[in-house]
């Protein structure tokens, strides 16, 4: 059964597009960047500065939300979006990579996966069809069905096809499941599929063409960024965005650096989510246009210049990196703090200028530029 | 010698007194309260929340910016204020205090205290010309003179007479270097002198009168608030402040609870600092005119309402207790963030109602009702 379509395709630009989905909680431009806001919270930022930014949707995990608070919880107090202030679009996995990750004595069995919560050992069971329902009950925008997705690795040892195949057809299965369970889902709340097939072509192919028959709202590529090099999750990129269907959103789960936002989109993709912003953050790193800096470096100690004293965030432009270097080797909240927002405000700030790039037919011309200051690499030490 | 002035006292009920210090970074109303940015930044806040929060002056630690970064890097990148982008007045401790409390193998002589650092275990002298040095590099505003505090216990066992006169009488001693060493110091820029004595009323009148006769620009009480009761502390003020000149200001140091400021204002005390309201919001506790309020209390778990519907302050106005409980037990940053913002709020916003109340000459009724309002206890739950 098809699905309404919620998503606006505006332009492209060879295999590159521009758009915007509406949700019930506002617009969002593609591509699009979604900061990960885990447990209810973007760590080390306000919800305020998350929007400065400029963030039309971030993603809550299903996994955390549901063992704490609680999703019936949270649906008592008006939903996510009210629970957490940030009133905006909001997208939920479906609980099911983290359980994968993150719980201890997991079980996957057809009808559901049954773990320990990582927090109180309580034994939770997720099925498909609670993992809609919890995410129902979240409030969530955007839900996700609940996949089985296998970690990939370089040398294949980690992975078999056989293991790659079952986890897809099981992915499948559960895709029916979870868009029956979100059929009483009110008008405007959308649900994705996920394309599972590892790094094998055919098994890609099987999955989008399956996926496509059940119709979902939007489609997402799962089951990569686990562990294969960049050069196999372009390549799946390409094997799967074609199979899907132009007028439907396209979204990359759990990428990545700039650089795969870059090759992403030039795919054909339009969202995105990775915690790669505010992890990054914590640690002393900042993404610039001049690529990735590490503030622990005592290069910085004594240098009164900012990140980027072109950047149109204030943090980046303002802040001077012998400040930004103290915070972060005294360990003070407010090294995270400042270099989380200033990555998330970069991230926005590439995808804004990807959109810009594609709606204006030059985004070969973004792509090269961009790269090339990536290349060329932070400013020298004075 | 007397020193100029640069405090104005603008009205005064009973022996409350409310008034304008201006300082080379701006004017700070009294009485004033000063958050604590220990090392350069305070924990859990961007400056422009502490600004926002309505607090004038901050307060620096001059040991831990001796030590990291250092004191001649931060002058070259403009002193303090440039460095962290606080801009505003800020007040200096001599970094006598934490040397004691913070270091290893500290030794006290008369020439200076010589110690290990807590960060990289190498050996510094702090003398009182050095303190004052390093006060001088960082820009301070206000400046301290370094002093001996003898940290006092309600039974005394921790401390005898003898012990308490010999810091005193040493305290005295390195005043008068710390003035010396202040002299050339441009216009503007003040040195407080510290009242020792313990809690021995006839010592606190040799050390206000002695300090005084040296002459500062403003006197601040020492050696409170480190295990006394507040029955002794409030004592010791009512000794103290009528022996310090009426047109100087005079300062509180660590001080302390709501309650204390209230108390102390009561008895002509015009400036404080505190770690509290940051100190207390990273443990999940929040101050707020019913009182201290802990969040992590399953009380919260599902109450919607926020801490104080009639806070002026956005984030104890707007934000559930629900969330912020969730936070709190969530352990995300976020959490502590919101309450370090809400409480640095809360005490700045008690300063107000203070200047208010004493300019209006309402100031026993504002105690009062402030007293009945913390008494009356949290709203009831629902």
């Amino acid at each position: 059964m098809s699905l309404p379509n919620h998503f606006e395709l505006l332009a492209t630009n060879g295999a590159a597009r521009t758009g915007r989905l509406t949700t019930p909680h506002g617009v969002v431009r593609t591509p699009a960047f979604m900061p990960v806001g885990t447990a209810g919270a973007m760590k080390g930022m306000h919800w305020r500065e998350v929007r400065d930014a400029g963030a039309d949707i971030v993603l809550g995990n299903t996994y955390h939300l549901m063992l704490r608070p609680g999703a019936e919880r949270i649906a008592a107090l008006g939903g996510l979006q009210a629970f957490t202030g940030w009133n905006g679009p909001m997208l939920t996995d479906s609980g099911g990579f983290q359980v994968m990750s993150l719980s201890d004595l997991r079980k996957v069995s057809e009808k559901a996966v049954t773990f320990r919560s990582h927090i109180d050992g309580a034994k939770v069971e997720l099925s498909p069809e609670r993992s809609i329902e919890v995410q129902r009950l979240l409030g969530s925008d955007i839900a996700m069905q609940m996949d089985e997705c296998v970690r990939l690795s370089p040398d294949r040892s980690n992975h078999s096809i056989t293991d790659i195949e079952r986890a897809m057809r099981l992915s499948l299965r559960w895709a029916e499941r979870s868009k029956r369970a979100f059929e009483s889902a009110p008008e405007g709340y959308m649900l994705f599929g996920i394309v599972q097939g590892g790094d094998i072509p055919e098994m890609r192919h099987i999955s989008a063409r399956e996926l496509v028959d059940i119709g979902f709202h939007g489609y997402a590529i799962g089951g990569l960024a686990v562990g294969e090099p960049q050069s196999v999750m372009l390549a799946m990129i390409e094997e799967t965005a074609p199979a899907l269907p132009a007028d439907r959103p396209r979204y990359l789960m759990g990428v990545g650096t700039p650089e795969d936002l870059l090759e992403a989109v030039a795919r054909g993709i339009d969202m995105f989510d990775c915690v790669m912003p505010t992890r990054n953050g914590r640690h002393g790193m900042a993404f610039t246009r001049f690529g990735q800096i590490n503030l622990r470096n005592a290069r910085h100690a004594d240098d009164p210049r900012p990140l980027d004293e072109e950047s149109e965030w204030p943090s980046a432009r303002n802040i001077s990196r012998a400040y930004l270097h103290h915070l972060v080797r005294s360990g003070e909240t407010l090294g995270a703090m400042l270099l989380s927002e200033i990555n998330v405000a970069y991230y926005q700030h590439l995808m804004q200028g990807m959109r810009d790039a594609i709606a204006s037919g030059t985004f070969e011309t973004f792509q090269n530029k961009t790269r090339a200051g990536w290349a060329k690499g932070d400013i020298p030490p004075r």
